[in-house]
């Protein structure tokens, strides 16, 4: 068990393997390190999603599609509470000449000593 | 406290009131629920607001001006983790003939047997 200061790193540590896994075009570093009760939002679902299979199904659609050449994480935050760690980010993808902007929150839960997502929110910044 | 049965409709209750505060034009319904180190993101932000004091001041400036004539609360979930827990569900808001829909996250951590919210994160449904 690690002590309460560390794991703001471990957690920022996984994010970040899981995104440059994602700017890649695979999207199995989220998958591998989400629980199976995981919750899903981003900008282009109708509702959210349940679950760890909905989420793979929906990520296997966009295997190889995505290319980020680099990306920035903003000012990540993580507020611990037990065994559950909520981090917070501004995330801006560049790929060419075009930038995204983004908000997210990934809720982590420690399941037997391993820190799994439960909950995930992409949406993006100021585009409204 | 409360069994673990009982939490989610804790949650989704003390949401619902805020909620129907806001709805009114008063924002003072979720200040009175958010922890001093609460987070927060909505589509209309540069980045992430951190603290309830800087989130006092952006909703001071909106008092009044909100006027909600009913809302939809869509299949809220809560995942409780110790004194954390998740809640997240999809909004539909209608004044007069339009209507928004949203996704929201709201994380509540148990302080003294009191859950108070460590961060929100509304972004709009579909609207890329």
């Amino acid at each position: 068990m690690k002590t309460n200061q560390a794991i703001p790193s471990i957690i920022i540590s996984l994010e970040r393997s899981a995104l440059d896994r994602w700017g890649q075009g695979d999207p199995s570093g989220f998958l591998e390190i989400s629980a199976s009760d995981v919750v899903y939002f981003d900008p282009y679902l109708e509702k959210r999603i349940d679950g760890l299979e909905a989420l793979t199904q929906y990520y296997e659609k966009i295997r190889g599609q995505i290319h980020i050449d680099r990306y920035e994480l903003l000012n990540p935050l993580v507020q611990v509470c037990g065994d559950a760690a909520v981090l917070t980010f501004n995330y801006v993808s560049y790929t060419g000449e075009s930038q995204d902007r983004w908000n997210c929150t990934e809720v982590y839960r420690r399941d037997d000593d391993r820190w799994q997502i439960i909950q995930t929110h992409w949406s993006y910044t100021q585009r409204v």
